[in-house]
């Protein structure tokens, strides 16, 4: 385990036991059964932690939100079931998908049951009105760019002419304003100011656009015992990274880009490509300015060991190998 | 047209004016289409109108409420588009349902847009913050009750023991809790007592339930160029209404129940048997009931043109004829 993700251990062991009372086993139970099946399952709660750290960063703390931190992770959870069944994913976190296990219908409720318990949840909370309305108007915008993302993926795959900034932007909603949205509603909770709280979005907003290159990056790079999937299967999918982007602009020829499946010796050939070409190069490099931008947004904070920990996360980005 | 729809043009003209703009057609633009497709498509607007119709009568009035009204519209097409999807209709409102004209990535996606479109309205609304706090809790715990009363709809098609007082939790959850929290909201946002808001509750969740009822004998004494659909459509998918599960418990044999499909003389014979056996007049008078008690608990109000119109929407619930 990283030192960070150790380091986390406290905050993610206060996460995990608030998600079991906050989301208890109800009936109808296999809804409930169907709903907690992913959020038990671990992960390596970055977001709610990131919630967590900058409230702390900005004086309050651990208990006073951990209620939002749990919203964030549900929101989470709820985008990963209901993109299983759009992308047709049948594992997820190494177990069968929730729409395997329960059925279309059980994994359209159990995603559409987590949404509004992470409403609830943050909506309940023992907080100042203002501030919590102020959360849950930036975590629904958030909920609104989430799906706007997943829109735009989805209809990349059928286009030839995806472009670098469409990317980024893509990315940006998909995956990005979740992280900014935590880090900057932990920030409201504990009470700091416009500027501070602003600023610890962007820091959210960078970091996870560098989070989603490097994830990139190590599709092609990591052992497949290591990344726990096919190594270079974006590849084979025809997935517009920016790596790809790169690569196809710069007159590339990727054999192995969209054709499905490939032999392993295929694989080697098309990362050795990519590294001639200058693409992975090019992605890890802006997914480092990305990290090292995002980092600058926190000189906005007084130092402390939430601080610190909130720029070991940005680092861990892109230094975690899966 | 009856009387108390068209005495409602007037909010429900508002309400479809503000829809066009609180969910204007943004990139990308596709997904804002589908969002749009069913809200555009009309509907009678019964919950936002009893939402403005409450703030009125507790002395607010429509402009001050209409982003509410507008949310729980979002949030009544949000759970059409996926019931759709989970029930594998095909048609809604006499056009192609969502997932038939955008696929089913497309309608989970609609879908999911217009549920955080309708909190990001409604946390961004003018409004004390407590209340409108208030109102958001409320509206979560609504759309997770909805969840569950979807689920056991779906559960209830495999089970040969459904109680009455099941079916009545059912739809209570499935479709009176939206009617409740609408009749409060708009009791909340008007700045009413917690006591007149309750009785509003109250008043949405009994006539919602009479509602329901009154749909499942509409569905059998209804001649088909009225209804828009199959006569008898419930009783050959089986489907354990309150007026089926009289019949199976006074013993009587339906034989159309879940078949499928039936001859029109079959279904008419069905029909008749179910008069004969009291099981229609038993549905009927037990919706009356509902809406009697639901009546009711508007006493708490001060008389007013608003009270008027709440009261005659009750009526209408059971006298309409589709």
């Amino acid at each position: 385990m990283s030192d960070v993700i150790e380091q986390l251990q406290s905050i993610t062991t206060h996460v995990d036991k608030a998600i079991s009372e906050m989301l208890p086993i109800a009936y109808p139970d296999e809804l409930y059964k169907a709903s907690r099946y992913l959020p038990d399952a671990g992960g390596k709660r970055l977001r709610p932690a990131t919630l967590v750290l900058a409230a702390q960063a900005v004086g309050s703390n651990l208990n006073d939100v951990l209620p939002a931190a749990v919203s964030v992770e549900l929101v989470h959870n709820f985008t990963l079931i209901h993109d299983d069944i759009m992308d047709e994913d049948s594992f997820r976190r190494g177990m069968e998908a929730v729409h395997v296990k329960w059925g279309l219908a059980g994994a359209i409720l159990a995603g559409d049951t987590l949404y509004s318990k992470a409403f609830e949840i943050l909506a309940g909370m023992d907080n100042d009105p203002a501030r919590l309305n102020k959360c849950i108007e930036l975590l629904s915008q958030t909920c609104t760019q989430i799906c706007e993302g997943q829109w735009m993926d989805i209809e990349f795959e059928h286009r030839d002419d995806v472009t670098k900034e469409e990317y980024l932007e893509m990315v940006e909603k998909k995956t990005s304003v979740l992280y900014a949205a935590a880090a900057k509603s932990g920030a409201i909770l504990g009470g700091a100011s416009d500027e501070v709280a602003n600023s610890l979005y962007d820091f959210g907003r960078l970091i996870g656009v560098g989070f989603q290159i490097y994830d990139d990056v190590l599709d092609l790079i990591t052992p497949e015992d290591v990344l726990g999937k096919v190594r270079g299967s974006d590849l084979m999918e025809g997935k517009k990274t920016l790596i790809a982007l790169h690569a196809i602009n710069n007159g590339v020829d990727l054999k192995i880009f969209g054709k499905g499946s490939a032999e392993k010796s295929e694989i080697e050939e098309a990362v050795k490509v990519l590294e001639e070409s200058g693409s992975i190069d090019y992605a890890q490099e802006l997914a480092f300015s990305y990290i090292q931008e995002g980092k600058e947004k926190l000189k906005v904070l007084p130092d402390s060991d939430s601080k610190a920990t909130l720029l070991e996360i940005a680092d861990y980005m892109i230094e975690r190998k899966y």
